[in-house]
C-alpha cells in the first residue's frame, strides 16, 4: 500500500494511492486520523483501512493536482545518519566510520513534496543530499535485536537532506547546517515494508539537479542497514510510531566535486528511489 | 507569574504558582489549553489569565504534593548549546568556540522534575550538566536583531542536560550521547521574562550531587547570551512558541574531574538557578 498526506482545505488529509489517483482515506473511513504519526499511535490497521477506502464510494482525486503536505506533520524525533555510504565517506574525506553520525532535524526544517527548498541569504553553499527515509510504524521495544528490529517499520519514503554546508561545517557539530528552514524534503508517497525488499534494500537511489544525475547508487551499499541503525538506536532511546530515520546519502554531493556545485533559486531538484517514488523540489530564494 | 505542567488524573494541566501552592489554570480560566505550547501558540495572555486565575476560587494544591510533568510536553524544537561557557570549554581541552556548537534533542529524552534520569545498560559514564532554559512565546522573525530579540522570550527555567559521555564522543557528532532516554529534565517552573534581569543574565547557576556543590557559576559568564543566540539561530530557522534552547552548562562536570565522577542509581542531582527554581532527579538504573 501506499499513502500520502494532501491538503484539503487547508488541513492535512492522509490518502490512499491508487494509480495516478488518491482516495480520501479520511474520508472513506471516518475513524482514522488525518495524522499518520496519529494514525501509528492509535495503532490503527492501514491496510484494513486502506482495503475499505478501496471499497468504498470516497472520492478519486488526481494525485497530480494535489498540494501535499509534510507526510508525517510532525515526526517526534527526525534522525538523520551521516555518512552510511562508503563512497561518500571517502568523497568527503573520511574513512569508513565505526558508528553512524546521529544527529537531529526539528519541525521547521521539513517540507513536502513540490514545495520549494531554499536558498538562505546568509550562504550560497546549499547542497543535494538524496536519502532512503524509514517510517516508524510502532513502538520499539529498547534493545531490540536486529532479526526482530523491521517488525517495527512501517514504510519507507523520499528524504532530501538539503545541507547549508558551511553552517554544517562551522563547528565540528552538523546540525545547526541541517535545520535550516525549508531544507529537509521528505515524501511523497510511504510504501509499506511489505512491499519492497527486507529493510528496502537493493534499491536504485538517484538525485538529479535539474535533470542532470548527480548521485546514482544502490541502497544495497548503505553500511548500517535499516534493521541495524534500528537495533544500535534502540540501545540509546525508544522509537516512536511516526519517528522518521534518513538513512545518509551516497557519493555525489555539490561539495564534493570539482568545482563544487551549488543549488540556486531556479533549480529544480529530484530524488528518486526505485518502487518508493520520486520526490520534487524546486529550489527558490529564502522569503522570494 | 510562574507556571508549571501537572499531572492531575494523568493528564498534563497548566498551573499558576502562588508560593507554595499551585492554582489549576485550566478550571480556572477554560479557554486556555493544558499544554503550554499550545497555548503560547494560540497566543493566550498567560499573564492576564493568571491574574483571573488568582482571582478565582480554583482550588489551590500543595506543590510539593503534585507529579509534574514535562514543562513543554513535547517543543516542537529543544536547542542546546555546548561549550557556552569559557571555564566548561577550557576542562574539556577547547578554546573559547567561535561559532556556539548546536545540537538537538527529541521528544523521548525529555523528563519532568522528580522523574528519575536513567543510568543506561550500555554505558556508566553519566554526567550531570546545569543548564539555564529559554522557553520562547511568539514565533520569532528570521534575521531578529540582539536588541528585538528578547520580545519573543516567554521565560526561564531549569535544565539538566544530561549526557551519557562514551556515546557524546563515539563520533564527532554529540547527539546520540545526548538523546538516551531519560537524560533531559526540563522545569519544575517557567518563570516569565519580566521577573528576571534581562536575558536571565547575573543569576547564580548551581548544580549539585547528593548535595555536593559541583558546579557553581553564573550566568553572566555566558559566551553566547541569549538574545545573541536567539539572534543567531533566527538567521537559519524559524523559533517558534514552546520552543526550549538550552544554553550551556558551566566547569564542574563529572568528566573533567579527577578522578571523573559518574552518576550512578541512589544518586540525586539537583539544578538550581538563582530566582528560577531548583530541578531534581533522583537516578535510577535503565529498567530499574
Amino acid at each position: 500500500m501506499r499513502f500520502t498526506t494532501f491538503l484539503h482545505n487547508g488541513s492535512p488529509r492522509l490518502g490512499l494511492i491508487e494509480g495516478d489517483q488518491v482516495i480520501d482515506l479520511n474520508a472513506a473511513v471516518p475513524h482514522v486520523p488525518a495524522d499518520l504519526r496519529q494514525a501509528l499511535e492509535q495503532g490503527i490497521d492501514l491496510n484494513e483501512a486502506a482495503r475499505a477506502a478501496a471499497d468504498s464510494q470516497a472520492p478519486r482525486l488526481p494525485l497530480n493536482d494535489l498540494q501535499l503536505a509534510p507526510l508525517v506533520p510532525e515526526p517526534g524525533k527526525t534522525i538523520c545518519l551521516g555518512l552510511n555510504y562508503f563512497d561518500h565517506a571517502s568523497e568527503s574525506g573520511r574513512g569508513k566510520p565505526e558508528y553512524p553520525w546521529f544527529f537531529y532535524r526539528g519541525k521547521t526544517s521539513l517540507m513536502a513534496h513540490e514545495v520549494a527548498g531554499r536558498v538562505p541569504k546568509v550562504s550560497e553553499r546549499f547542497d543535494f543530499e538524496a536519502e532512503l527515509a524509514v517510517v516508524i510504524g510502532a513502538r520499539v521495544p529498547r534493545h531490540v535485536s536486529q532479526a526482530d528490529a523491521l517488525d517495527y517499520v512501517f514504510g519507507y519514503t523520499c528524504f532530501n537532506d538539503m545541507s547549508v554546508r558551511d553552517y554544517q561545517k562551522r563547528t565540528p557539530q552538523w546540525t545547526i547546517g541541517k535545520n535550516f528552514d525549508a531544507t529537509g524534503a521528505l515524501g511523497p508517497v510511504v510504501v509499506t515494508a511489505d512491499e519492497l525488499p527486507a529493510g528496502a534494500s537493493g534499491l536504485r537511489i538517484q538525485c538529479r539537479l535539474n535533470g542532470e544525475i548527480m548521485q546514482d547508487a544502490t541502497t544495497r551499499d548503505m553500511i548500517w542497514s535499516v534493521a541495524e541503525t534500528i537495533s544500535l538506536l534502540s540501545e540509546c532511546l525508544t522509537l516512536e510510531p511516526g519517528d522518521v530515520i534518513a538513512m545518509g546519502t551516497p557519493a555525489g554531493v555539490g561539495q564534493a566535486r570539482t568545482p563544487q556545485l551549488w543549488m540556486k533559486a531556479g533549480d529544480v531538484v529530484e530524488v528518486e528511489i526505485e518502487n518508493v517514488g520520486l520526490l520534487r523540489n524546486p529550489i527558490l530564494a529564502e522569503g522570494a
